[in-house]
């Protein structure tokens, strides 16, 4: 008998009957002779509702206080998760963060599991309870609350399971498994049954909003086998996320992913002296400004140009401290692209076959997409195209690497939030 | 410079704009050269929403869930005041009942605090915070969340500032203090400017329902002086609460108060042996029954007949208890009586004035009052009369005895819950 770790999120107990849902969902795995235990996020639009009336109290909440204010939300859940589950006939008992000792780092708002206390844990599961326990939230070493951030609950989740040496963790969403694209732009996308931790980060990362990258980390490090599964249709096996080290088959290209939320800085004149670069992107860095593409090259005249990528959330600081590094590293220009999106093929199998990024740039020429930008990684090759052009390139490339399915896939619901 | 605990009901923090009234209170007494605590309890109807989606989830929901969902209630709330007392430049935190260490027996939804951990309200005292506490809620010493029951917060706030030893602990609600009656029965009842544990105790046990007498036992027992103020007016002192013992003059009778809520049961033609009356009351004691004014008389044939009130929701289960224990001891026949108020009047003076009593029973008598039952202590005397002459009963008592003020008080709002 092993240790299953369940998920669920925020739309998966959004109201008492979607909460007896998910109950069933528990008390199945129970059933199966499993250990179980149950991570669930706040229900509904709850974390969204108190970020409101904070936001009503004052302009500028406090991050601590805002934790103890976000926590309850899950508090929540978890006690009428446990109702539901005892009202079936099951022992059950809720437990929120502190009460597990799920312990983190001290910094409010975005907080990283440090360690997780399996004494209660395994206890109350030895005298036969399903355990529901508060994902998104832990407790410092000296008693305060935090929060995980974004993720939150499937980091949770994983590390519970981690800690508890489980047998899988599932991830329970509003869709159906991993698909090799966003369902909504290709409907006929092919639903992965096997992916690796590795393209699962990748297809996360360029934004396939299934799991967070953090959660996806954390199973890799601890080797936990994920399963993305849906909370509608629990007889389908959804998709497995394991290590790449584990799997027999896999295809050369695993998934096509858009990410539409980026903008280009060009930086041009650059001086050719050692540092630069190091420079800049130290500046950015030292003001959490995540960089993602960048790009190199020497012009004929000496100078470098410098291209990257920034959230465009990030922009007007990212701007703000290049110009105060201007004088420093005496850039000549500063240019902005904000009609950018970033298309990216994933595959664990790419590094053995050369042939792939050149199959990839064929299909967007082939549709008349022109190419802004390159990067390429072991399992991932990127392309910057214009905003109006990323969904004919995705579809494209699902066309071009094989992923559309015979049958047309039915997807319910929306992509779920991470 | 001495602490003063504060303590605001869910009506005083039920929206923003009243969180930051609350701050506002809050910062005055900061201002005033105090350090300050404050207990809050959940937002206006949070509980009662909250206790309505654990119905929507099972009919019967378990004791344990039911505290760790309700408990969220009082911790948004701090949070929301914390937030509120920052944005006007003060250091505020919150703290939940865990993080304080209100330690309780482990009896859900019930719970009495056993001790209150002072070590870190300190700490966060002597660096110049304001204090926020979740009332209503403790922590076993196991980690297990628990809650007060009725009265919670307010007990919450006089036991902290027992254990605290704080100067002071006002309850601020939305009337302006303790009257002497129901000011909704009687518009131009006066405000006590000062009154003792022990006559608020009575008066609060026959439903004047201001303060319940769980925090005011516990402040009587700890010596903590309590001041029953207004949240709307801060310049108002309410009504101080101290020991008899302390106070200087006293009125024979301080306050009239009515209970609609008891049922009378009749036992008849018991035997006259000893032991009857104890298994009786022993029964309705193991099931929780709460037993009221009890009056036994002895009938010419050598029965006795033992009249009692008890709680209305309580009349089903003493009824069914009664029926069982009729073999035992015999009772001739069960009658009951749903149409009866208590009446009372109480005093400190009233022990050394003989005539008292018999001003009482005149006063209703000349109203065609008719009694049904008496009972008596050092500092109350209370009536059973028929339901409908209950408000008539006060107002012939307020004016027998001197409490109706020359001038009309103004009341705001309801009466608070306790």
């Amino acid at each position: 008998m092993g240790i299953i770790v369940q998920k669920f999120g925020g739309t998966s107990v959004a109201d008492p009957q979607k909460i007896h849902n998910v109950a069933k969902a528990v008390i199945r795995e129970k059933e199966n002779g499993n250990d179980v235990v149950v991570v669930v996020s706040a229900m509904g639009h709850t974390t969204d509702y108190l970020i409101k009336l904070a936001k009503e109290v004052t302009n500028n909440p406090d991050s601590r206080e805002m934790d103890m204010l976000l926590s309850t939300g899950e508090q929540v859940s978890i006690a009428l998760l446990s109702m539901a589950i005892q009202s079936n006939g099951y022992k059950a008992l809720s437990m929120n963060g502190q009460q597990v000792g799920i312990i983190t780092e001290c910094i409010h708002s975005k907080a990283r599991i440090v360690d997780i206390k399996t004494e209660k844990l395994n206890k109350y599961l030895r005298e036969g309870n399903i355990i529901v326990v508060a994902g998104f939230q832990g407790v410092t070493p000296e008693g305060e609350i935090t929060t995980l951030g974004r993720g939150g609950s499937d980091t949770s989740a994983v590390a519970i399971a981690a800690a508890l040496n489980a047998e899988r963790c599932d991830i329970y969403t509003d869709v159906e498994g991993v698909y090799a694209t966003d369902p909504r732009i290709v409907p006929n996308i092919k639903k992965a049954d096997i992916i690796s931790y590795e393209e699962m980060l990748e297809l996360a990362r360029v934004g396939a909003n299934v799991l967070h990258p953090r959660s996806v980390e954390t199973a890799k490090q601890f080797n936990v086998p994920l399963r993305v599964r849906s909370s509608f249709k629990l007889d389908n096996l959804g998709t497995l996320i394991i290590g790449v080290e584990n799997m027999e088959i896999y295809k050369p290209v695993a998934g096509v992913a858009a990410d539409s939320s980026q903008v280009r800085i060009l930086l041009s004149n650059l001086p050719d002296i050692p540092g630069t670069a190091a420079k800049l992107f130290t500046a950015l860095a030292d003001n959490n400004i995540s960089v993602d593409m960048i790009i190199q090259s020497l012009a004929n005249n000496g100078t470098n140009s410098i291209a990257f990528t920034v959230d465009s959330d990030d922009l007007d600081t990212a701007l703000k401290i290049l110009k105060e590094q201007k004088g420093t590293v005496q850039a000549g220009e500063i240019l902005t692209d904000k009609d950018i999106s970033k298309v990216s093929i994933v595959g664990a199998g790419m590094v053995d076959r050369p042939g792939i990024a050149a199959d990839m740039f064929k299909a967007l020429a082939d549709n008349n997409i022109n190419i802004k930008m390159i990067s390429t990684s072991e399992i991932k090759i990127s392309c910057l195209v214009e905003k109006q052009n990323a969904n004919k390139a995705i579809k494209a490339l699902c066309k071009k690497f094989d992923l559309e399915s015979e049958n047309i896939a039915v997807v319910k619901g929306d992509l779920p939030e991470v």
